[in-house]
């Protein structure tokens, strides 16, 4: 007979999108009890109820106090003004946040005596939708998650962690939380910037919307399909990111502007040499 | 008895991505009594055969006399380079060409006294692949395809142009050529752009290839999935376009600008409404 794997009771911080995805493949994979909810939009905690996202919806302390694992999927603004709280009322538990920055997070509570029961991850999964209507059953399986700064995390905290992502089907890869702030701007958070900035600029100059609507094919679609994701989530990040969004910002802005400059003289050789540099992403993604 | 729908010979000029999908696609429907192929590239030549996307290879001047409807699908100044020559030769004949942009293709031919057997179009379906392994058997279906400058179309040649794109399950919009180039400088052009110039971004400064590879989730891969489309289609497109391109990317920059002001000065309310406006495309896409 195979050991009976132990059951957590978990606390889900933040009903949408991540967190409601988790909290299905965590029930799915029996590894819960019960999920207990905790979400300030009344909406939100509604749906997150009638979709069985959670079992029930308390206020924070007393769902903390009751919970064995807590996951905080909420905005990076609101985790760190979350989480000295939630640190001040733990006692065994364990604390996972799933936010795209890493660095800040950290910092915010390196002091607190309980800090090593956080364990700071990031997995890189998502979709361009939000809310507990947004959450899928199957997701997350075959992508990366980053478990940050490794060391100071206690034992037993990444020992679930590290169970919670081996359940959903991730493979985990550990990083410095600097390393992953860098990364995540280039590879995240300023495809966000140029799709909204895409967006913006359809917006401002093709006054005829159906002209928009009939023309766009795949392409257009897949560029600025991210310019759907929210404001709520996103503008924390970027302010959180700034110093490294900033920086790949201005090599962007070169880029464009050696195709400007290709164009504006008509030089079809520097044109081809930059389409087929930026030809190279076929080999690293794929 | 239905009466028998009549059948053409089709000469197609190009047998990649865009000509082997159209020849899939009129084959099936019983358009064709058969394609004959036009390619200079030997390797591509031997593949279309193969693939029976064409069913035999001729030289220009003996593949458009013997056929009926011509189909242009090669890159924008390869057509220029070949309708007049094609136009020299043509009878009867209907000569379909599915470039990226229109202005400058009509005004190549715009004195021919045979310009009315010409019909500019732009079916709106693609994929960042090239070449006849590209091409698909389902393609193009419930897509836009655009026809430019209606009235100076003969009628049986708009007749033929409108029955292979109905069999494609097309919809038709007509078009000014003019206004084409400019909305498609917007919804696919500059998509393009921006997507070649994040490769190259993330490629300029991201070194370790490897985490790319980890980290690159489905937001970036999106974003950047133009960036693997090829030089020699890009490249001419860009240069025809160049006036609207410049226009657009112009707006871009200032909507990046946008963002980097409002990350300067940790701006939340003004980042807050870029992103809810860009969310407007929301409406627009679906």
């Amino acid at each position: 007979m195979k050991p009976k794997q132990k059951k957590y009771n978990v606390c889900l911080i933040g009903t949408g999108l991540i967190g409601g995805s988790m909290s299905y493949a965590l029930q799915k994979a029996k590894f819960t009890n019960k999920v207990i909810g905790v979400e300030k939009n009344k909406v939100n905690a509604t749906k997150a109820l009638s979709l069985k996202i959670v079992s029930e919806i308390l206020p924070l302390k007393k769902a903390v106090v009751e919970s064995d694992v807590i996951i905080l999927a909420i905005p990076v603004q609101a985790i760190i003004k979350l989480l000295p709280q939630i640190l001040s009322v733990v006692t065994h538990q364990t604390i996972i946040d799933v936010g795209s920055t890493k660095q800040p997070i950290i910092e915010s509570i390196a002091q607190h005596p309980k800090a090593a029961q956080f364990v700071p991850t990031h997995p890189m999964w998502g979709t361009e939708y939000s809310g507990p209507e947004a959450a899928q059953k199957v997701a997350f399986k075959n992508k990366a998650v980053v478990i940050c700064n490794k060391k100071q995390i206690k034992k037993d905290a990444l020992a679930i962690a590290q169970q919670v992502y081996t359940l959903l089907g991730m493979h985990i890869i550990y990083m410095d939380a600097a390393e992953h702030d860098l990364h995540t701007a280039y590879i995240s958070h300023v495809s966000h910037i140029t799709s909204f900035a895409l967006a913006n600029t359809v917006l401002q100059k093709e006054k005829k919307e159906a002209t928009i609507f009939e023309l766009a094919s795949g392409g257009f679609e897949s560029t600025v399909r991210l310019a759907k994701s929210n404001a709520q989530m996103w503008v924390p990040i970027f302010l959180q990111n700034k110093k490294n969004i900033l920086d790949v910002v201005l090599e962007l802005e070169i880029q464009i502007a050696e195709f400007k400059k290709a164009l504006v003289y008509e030089d079809a050789t520097s044109l081809e040499k930059l389409i087929t540099h930026a030809n190279k992403i076929k080999k690293i993604l794929k």
